[in-house]
């Protein structure tokens, strides 16, 4: 069986098509630019070279169309037909209070993610046009959503609600729903599997932190609270997000500066973070380049992201009243062994002790990172959200059948 | 030496007299709703019984006046003329970045603290009228201001700066100044001495949990952190303010419900926190008593609250790498009992273990909680801000002599 994985942005389209019998990509590429002059279609299959092409995509068909041609195409192409596929399965950011669990698309489940275009406008509109692409494309295949919030449903209300009059979780949904849950629960299985021991007896912190950035508590497999809230705004300082703030410098900064609402959005989304604190980047990997180098913007922007990263590890600690393992993943988890480093040293407390050695090593496997003494076991899994989706995908279609 | 403490607020003005040669209050006592029909002064003299006078009190001139009649009446009064009192101390919320420590008032800090009205609004406009209300009355006498934010004025950059456009720090001044500053110095202090241990070689964390509250982590006797921000809006979740939030929610319900800056502030301050999530109260006893009778609302309120506590101390203790001390203070940290068990309880991972039975003790007295085996010091500090303001008015104006 194979199947095709769709993470759809208003102006992007990511793909990866795998053979389940063997959990392998075939292939991947994207679609960048959909709606503006050359747009581009980067094709990388398993057996050869990367292809690209420049062409005028103006919306979703088109570009799902393009992609087909290049899965099918004789020379860079990884199956025969269209027909090969058995089934497309998407990533959508907000399932709200309505998706617990993926589910097979049909017209309640698209009204459902419509419902919640107002939770996420910039999300889930944009993963309403890839669905609707591939229906065009391929009018009879089965369509799965995967949603980022639904690992983050097992939450407690003391974790989710906010001390907002109720009235607006009411109206308006406003509670907490966290994101990258499909990355928070593949790593902290993959955890559970390289330690040894079952995840219903563990309690693991999982920090993927990539350009967005959010850290899970994980308790005995389930999501018991997580950085995000109600947007992807909320917590660790991010490449050009805030994260945690006082909220009334929200109205302060759109009296002083005269900002609308949107404007304000988007100097908290896209213009803060590592990028305003460094003043040049929000980039890790030049940002850990300029603190080297004793450039202070840098060094603070550094300093600033390792010391919240550390003090969110703590409160999810006390959250869980203890940490078996401590885990990193996504860009930064995966690749920045000095972020690691800094957050590991001062965590002595907890008994974390991780090896110098061990830490620099790149690799695409799943590793621990602690020395034997260390009370906490530390862990680099790479994160792999495709898979997970590929896999519920799987598992609903052949279950339906 | 007798010192006069007042703390002016917008309507109110509550005040205190200290005898410092033995650091005994002689009265102390509070008018309200000044500006308002029916005015209250309630006289609290330490030798007799409280009075209570109602009047016209328009604005805080009058207000100062009446309080020094009652000082001096040949009944409730505990001084026998104005000319006993050698100094006035004001506690003043906010000092900004203008004010590292307490200082004598003269044209120059007047002007500071006026210059600071725009980062707080409700509360330096009222410490001014205090201040020209002595002045007024008592045209030669030293004043001294405190503020709440001085002992924070340690807290490193990392600590302090939000990862937001940098020009708002410059231009405006957005950054964590911290609140209560005068109470967790104090009661850090009065830790390191009920402990016997110096407060330079400790790790506190320090709880002001009262209508409003605040943690602080103070390392070596300093604030290096604490959960207020640039207003005291910041951090946990308190009787009417809401705490933490996702900042994207504030623009969101901007947009939903048609809510001005001014509105949403309101909202935030005045009808969030225990308030909301209760539905009922923003007092802890009120909300204690509910969960106790099983009322599911202020069950969640409950829970959020100490929730949120215990995870802020999760998340201090990993900025300092460790914790000496956890202490209690102000109303509700005071007073209890259960919100202190329900906070420590879940902290084993610490090595924290309480004494039921010290910690059901009322007493106006700092104690210890904690058991001999405690690998935490926990305690409860009843703090004294005024005798703090006294103390600093004291020692500034002897030193000026």
């Amino acid at each position: 069986m194979k199947v095709l994985v769709i993470n759809a942005g208003s102006s992007s389209l990511k793909y990866q098509i795998y053979d389940m019998t063997t959990e392998t990509a075939l292939a991947a590429g994207r679609v960048e630019r959909i709606g503006m002059d050359s747009s581009i279609l980067v094709h990388e299959p398993h057996h050869t070279d990367e292809v690209t092409e420049v062409s005028e995509i103006l919306e979703h068909t088109t570009a799902v169309r393009k992609v087909l041609d290049k899965l099918t195409d004789p020379e860079v192409g990884v199956i025969k037909s269209i027909e090969e596929i058995d089934a497309v399965g998407h990533r959508v950011v907000q399932g709200g209070d309505l998706f617990k669990e993926s589910v097979i698309v049909d017209a309640k489940v698209k009204a459902g993610i419509t419902s919640l275009f107002d939770l996420a406008p910039l999300h889930n509109p944009a993963h309403m046009m890839g669905i609707r692409a591939v229906e065009a494309n391929m009018p009879n295949i089965p369509q799965v959503v995967v949603f980022d919030t639904a690992f983050h449903s097992t939450m407690p209300e003391k974790a989710y609600m906010y001390a907002i009059p109720k009235v607006l979780y009411k109206k308006h949904k406003v509670r907490r729903y966290g994101f990258h849950g499909t990355s928070h629960d593949y790593v902290s299985k993959v955890t559970a599997e390289t330690i040894g021991r079952p995840v219903e007896d563990l309690k693991i912190v999982t920090c993927h932190i990539g350009n967005g950035a959010s850290l899970t508590a994980v308790e005995g497999g389930k999501s018991v609270d997580t950085s995000m809230g109600m947007t992807p705004l909320e917590g660790l300082m991010m490449g050009t997000r805030s994260g945690d703030l006082d909220p009334a410098i929200v109205p302060f900064v759109m009296m002083k500066e005269d900002l609308t609402v949107n404007e304000v959005n988007s100097m908290l989304n896209k213009h803060s973070g590592l990028l305003a604190i460094s003043g040049s980047s929000s980039d890790m990997r030049e940002i850990t380049e300029g603190m080297e180098q004793g450039e202070p913007n840098a060094t603070l922007a550094f300093e600033m992201y390792v010391y919240r990263l550390r003090k969110y590890i703590g409160s999810y600690v006390a959250a869980m009243d203890g940490v078996d393992a401590i885990v990193f993943t996504a860009g930064v988890g995966e690749n920045s062994a000095v972020i690691r480093q800094h957050t590991c040293e001062k965590l002595t407390f907890l008994g974390v002790e991780i090896d110098p050695e061990l830490n620099k090593i790149r690799s695409k496997e799943p590793r621990r990172i602690s020395t034997p003494n260390s009370k906490v076991e530390v862990l680099v899994v790479p994160t792999n959200e495709e898979l997970m989706i590929a896999r519920d995908t799987y598992r609903l279609v052949t279950e339906a059948k």
